[in-house]
C-alpha cells in the first residue's frame, strides 16, 4: 500500500459523486447485497470480516446501520470492542477478538477492533514502541490465519474525517437530544489528540497492509456509505457463490 | 530440535534411574510445585501451558492426575480437545484453541491440543498435505503469540511409549473393569496405525519447534511423571516470581 498522508488525504466525494445520484446507487447495491448475504449464509463456505476503524464522530455507527442493517441479523454479528475487560486484559491482545471471528456463511462486523491496541494504546504510551512492533506482526499473522485457514474475507475500513467535520460532530453532540447518549467527556480530549492518531494510523496502513486498508472519504454519510456497500458487494460478487444443491441420495 | 526417530527413541527410563529412589524424589518435587503454583497465580504475571500429547494410552490422562492432581483447582485448568463440534468446525482449526489459552498467573493444561488438526487429520487424509504445511505456520505464529503477547511460558511434552506397551495397556480396557470406561473400539484401528503417526509426530519436531518438544519416555509411568513434574518445577523456578508487595498507597 502506497505511503498515506492523511493531513492531505480528501475527506469529501470526488467532484464527480452527485449526492442524489450516489443515493440511489446505494440503494440498488442495498438490495443486491441482501441477496449477496443470503447467498453467503446459504453457501456455508466464505465468511466476510469487516474492520471499522475511525476517530469518534466518524460515523462508524451509522456505517453499520445503513449498511449492514437491512440484513438477515442471522447471519450479520456486530461487535463493538471497548475497553477491556479484567478477564481479558488477563490474556494477549487478540484473545478477545478471535473468539468473535465469523464463522462460515457470517458477515462479523468489528466496531472497533485489534488495531486499538496499537491505536489509542500507542498514542497514550500506555505501552512501548517495542511491543507496538510486535503487535504489528501478531496482526498480520492472525489476519492470516482467518483467511487462510477459515476463508475469511477481510474488509479494513478507515472512515476518514476532517477535524472541523469531527469537532461540529462532537458539539452536536453537546445540543441535539438524540444524540447526547454518545457524548463522553473524553471525547474532546481525545480529538485533541487528531495529529498524533493519524500518525498512528499511517504507522498502522505502512504495517498491516498485506490485507489492504480502504480510506473512506467520511464527511458526508451518503459518500461513506456507498464506498462501504459497494466494496462490500463487490468482494461478495467476487466469491462466485452458489447455492448447495440437495445432497445426492435425497435426490 | 535434532532429527528425532521415533522407532529408535527408548521409551523407558535410562538405567541410572530407579524406581525408588525416583519415586522419592517425585515427592519432593511435588510438594515444591505446590508452592511455586501459589506463587504463579499471587504474582498473576507469567502463565504456564502445558501441551500433552501421545497415542491412546500413552498416559496423558495419568500425568494430569498424579503431576497436576494435587494443586490448588483455582489455578490449574484442564481442556482436553476431542472431535470438534460443528460449531468449532466453522472456524479456524485455532479458533477453539485460543479461547483456552490460560490467563495470567494461571497453569492450563491441554489434553490433546492444536497439534491433532497436523495429527491425526494427516494421518487419515482428511485435510490435503499443502493444508498441512500451513498448519504448521500458523501454529509456530499462534505459540508464538502467546509467549510473546501474554508472558505464556509453553511446555510441549510428547509421550512416548513403545508399540509393546501401548498394546498391553489397550488390552487391559477390555479386562480390568476400573478401565472399561476408557475402551474405544476404535483404540485398535488408530494403534495399528502406530508408524503412521510417528512419522507425522517426527515431522511435526521438525516444523513446530520453536517452542521445543520434550520427548518423554513413557512405558514406566513413574519415570513419565518425574520427568514432567520436573520439567515443569524448573521452568517455574526459573522465572524468578515474587510475592507481590502491598500497594504502597495501604503501606
Amino acid at each position: 500500500m502506497a505511503e498515506v498522508k492523511l493531513s492531505s488525504t480528501p475527506a469529501t466525494a470526488p467532484g464527480k459523486f452527485s449526492k442524489e445520484h450516489t443515493k440511489k446507487e446505494l440503494l440498488s447495491i442495498l438490495a443486491e447485497l441482501d441477496d449477496l448475504q443470503n447467498l453467503l449464509f446459504a453457501e456455508h463456505k466464505h465468511s466476510l470480516l469487516v474492520v471499522l476503524q475511525g476517530m469518534d464522530a466518524s460515523g462508524k455507527d451509522g456505517a453499520v446501520r445503513n449498511v449492514f442493517g437491512k440484513m438477515n441479523p442471522m447471519g450479520v454479528l456486530v461487535q463493538p470492542f471497548k475497553t477491556p475487560t479484567a478477564e481479558e486484559m488477563n490474556h494477549d491482545f487478540l484473545w478477545r477478538i478471535h473468539q468473535h471471528a465469523p464463522g462460515k456463511g457470517m458477515i462479523q462486523i468489528f466496531n472497533r477492533s485489534h488495531y486499538e491496541d496499537v491505536l489509542i494504546q500507542r498514542v497514550h504510551k500506555w505501552v512501548d514502541e517495542k511491543t507496538i512492533k510486535k503487535r504489528f506482526g501478531a496482526i498480520n499473522d492472525f489476519e492470516k490465519l482467518l483467511e487462510e485457514h477459515n476463508d475469511t474475507h477481510i474488509l479494513k475500513f478507515y472512515l476518514h474525517v476532517s477535524r472541523e467535520e469531527q469537532w461540529k460532530r462532537l458539539e452536536e453532540r453537546t445540543q441535539d437530544p438524540t444524540k447526547m447518549w454518545k457524548y463522553n467527556e473524553k471525547d474532546f480530549e481525545e480529538a485533541k489528540l487528531l495529529k498524533n492518531y493519524w500518525k498512528a494510523y499511517e504507522d498502522v496502513f505502512r504495517h498491516c497492509s498485506k490485507v489492504p486498508w480502504i480510506i473512506v472519504p467520511s464527511d458526508q454519510n451518503w459518500y461513506k456509505e456507498y464506498v462501504i456497500a459497494k466494496t462490500v458487494r463487490d468482494t461478495l460478487r467476487s466469491l462466485k457463490m452458489k447455492f448447495p444443491k440437495l445432497p445426492s441420495a435425497k435426490k
